[in-house]
């Protein structure tokens, strides 16, 4: 059986990895447009940041007997009909011809810069996604002593802040009136911001990006609000943008969000045709609705259900919680499942509540604190958290992951039970506190209701 | 209402709290033996190392409005038909009664020494479980170079590590031939063994402690295969028993477990009698048998329903899986559920995997592995998991003990979301790895049998 997979970011890899191991005697092909195989996008700002070298984010394909992946080679056409694809090897120029029998569509995701932003002058105005991207960043910020990101979501809050720790001044410039909208609740985003402005950043809420002109060294950057700021170069984070030209080119149906309209199977509605990852839509567990979900995390998992089920295995995919987080040098953020705010446009009617909690005694010298907002529905199931602060973020959001996606209630939470060793945590939980907090709300509401 | 609790441990304290917050008029007086209100006895090991001062490790009682916290008090005397106790304050030497409308024992445990240890002179041999006991031991570490410490349970194994990281000559004995026998399968125990080893500490599996003899500075240590030891002084860290003696003298049933014996609500044989905490019997979630946990995160949560239920509210426990772990510096290990051992002990049909996986990409610094490993029933419904090494293990322990609780299968374990930054962890999950790895071995029984 063969499959043909187009792109190798997380999604298409793990397709690969999954429609061999579920099928040992199918031949993966993987069409990938970069001239490296694997590298690692999330860890870019950490290479800006010189945290690690930016040569270490970059890595061969692991060499998996039976899949075989061509760098440097674009898809340009697809025969649907008769299940044959045209592909062109940019280092050669050559164009070749092969026949499948399931194609799997992980062609990603593109930076995305909105239309209303009149960009006068280009010189020294990035994007980040590409090893490139990043070489062309820490070149400019060797050159300069400043920098504006535009775009408060997670990639320009990692860029802002590894731009800030190499010793620039920076200016973070969204649109809303606070960062990350739509993944934090408003109290959550202060937090953060806070943890931004007493590193030095400079936050500019509330305006958009309208001009950029200005030459390298000297960017000018004008805001909605007549703002004026001045940088030596520019990096958008305004977004990224699911690759449908080929879903399109075949007529697989795009949804709504803009990505390729999947099942649970990830079949796009072309028969043979899977998609995975950024490029496609997936449902949200809560909702029940198509949503992207942008992450590494689910585009593994995605993967996974296209690859096994492209070569007749079984798998489906319940929905996604979309469960993130970001690290700032040990201040960390992230959240799993619906914002309260995202919810209550979802017409959920939800409780939550915040608490801030020690991560550990205060008598060991690396007690930290952390905050954790639970978000609830009417019957006081778990739909969405968020966590910000040190100590074990990552351990706060996973437990609170499978907890939502196993339908935990408020009632549960005090039942389950975590690990403790002082030195690592506290006994009573942060999770436990937020609950108790969220019971009594349930509580009042249930006697008033 | 009246409410009277023996013990002020993280039962008793937690029992007193939630006492109060679900009945507000609840007056709640507390009687404790020790002449501090609050202290961490998970923390002393740290303290014996030097990672916190010892005095660190007590605190005064949070003053809750309605919770009188005696110390110094021992509860000498129950009549429960008239539901009236006898009480001495030891400071003055003074009887009082009291009335009560309801008793909660939360009366803990007590270290253990087995009475086939022949000690002929007890003088600097040790147990640990009070601040004194500390003190104690960080005096001897002070003036003599070496230490025996018998038994490989957490806490011996914390106490070698922490004399071992003062400087000293330490031997850890354990009985069996691997440290912490029922709470870690084997190939795990090794795990730790070998840690310990690196640090220079020697064990000496497989050999009881048959004899102590000596002076203080010149302990003489005669194990069962007559092998001779010495030391500078003796810490015994072979386990607790749970202290029913006030239960047994209301007639309190005792269960087979030796702690006593309660229902779901906590209630023991007693008419307005609970019991919580190290003294209680509890249920085991996977088994349904009735098992001592020793951990303050389950005393946590008896304390909470025997609390909650002593003053009219409705809480219930369906059982614990006793999710434990033991910081050693930043290698950690811990257990879930049930081992492999004890499952098929308890007639159950299990299927295992252990994988060791990089904790974040190798490209870090901090990169560390660890080592999971997972127990699943014949139906490969998870029911137990061990983790061990560097990264973030309980942040593994945490999500498995959620997992376990609510029935997740290993089929399951793939839609799982983990939180993702490359900096903090893998996007392929050492839980996703042995998911798949314990999945593979899952399919082959199946299409055998």
């Amino acid at each position: 059986m063969k499959v043909a997979i187009v792109g190798y970011g997380t999604a298409g890899m793990t397709a690969a990895s999954y429609a061999k191991l579920t099928r040992r005697e199918s031949e993966v092909e993987v069409f990938e447009k970069r001239p490296y195989a694997v590298y690692h996008p999330c860890s870019l700002p950490d290479a800006i940041a010189g945290l690690i070298p930016l040569d270490s984010v970059v890595e061969a394909a692991a060499a998996v007997p039976g899949v075989n992946v061509r760098t440097s080679t674009i898809v340009e056409e697809i025969d649907v009909d008769n299940r044959k694809l045209k592909a062109r090897d940019l280092r050669r120029g050559e164009v070749f011809y092969r026949d499948y029998d399931v194609l799997i569509l992980a062609t990603g995701s593109r930076p995305f810069i909105p239309r209303s932003v009149n960009i006068l002058d280009s010189s020294c105005v990035y994007t980040l996604r590409l090893v490139e991207d990043a070489k062309f960043i820490i070149e400019a910020a060797a050159k300069y002593n400043s920098a504006v990101v535009v775009g408060g979501s997670a990639l320009g809050i990692e860029t802002a802040y590894a731009l800030r720790a190499r010793g620039l001044n920076v200016t973070l410039v969204e649109y809303f009136q606070q960062l990350m909208p739509g993944k934090l609740d408003f109290e959550i985003a202060k937090i953060v911001a806070e943890r931004l402005s007493s590193k030095g950043i400079n936050l500019v809420l509330g305006e958009a990006a309208a001009e950029v002109s200005g030459a390298p060294g000297a960017k000018k950057i004008v805001t909605s609000t007549g703002r004026e700021l001045e940088a030596g170069f520019v990096v958008f984070a305004t977004g990224v943008k699911p690759n449908t030209d080929l879903a399109k080119q075949i007529g697989a149906e795009v949804g709504p969000t803009g990505g390729i309209k999947v099942d649970d199977h990830m079949r796009t509605s072309i028969e043979g045709v899977y998609a995975a990852g950024d490029a496609a839509e997936v449902k949200d567990l809560i909702t029940g609705k198509p949503t992207l979900s942008l992450f590494a995390s689910t585009a593994l998992i995605m993967g996974r259900v296209a690859g096994i089920n492209a070569v007749g295995g079984d798998s489906h995919i319940k929905g996604v919680l979309q469960n993130w987080v970001v690290n700032l040098e040990g201040f960390k953020f992230g959240g799993v499942g619906l914002t309260e705010e995202a919810a209550k446009k979802a017409g959920i009617d939800t409780l939550s509540v915040s608490v801030t909690a020690t991560d550990k005694p205060q008598f060991y010298p690396d007690s930290e604190s952390v905050t954790v907002k639970l978000v609830a529905d009417g019957e006081g199931r778990l739909i969405g958290a968020q966590v910000a602060g040190g100590g074990n973020v990552v351990e706060k959001l996973n437990l609170l992951s499978v907890s939502i996606y196993k339908g935990v209630t408020v009632s549960d939470l005090p039942y389950l039970e975590f690990a403790y060793a002082p030195s690592l945590n506290e006994v009573v939980h942060p999770v436990y506190t937020a609950a108790d907090a969220l019971l009594r709300r349930l509580q009042r509401k249930t006697r008033i209701t």
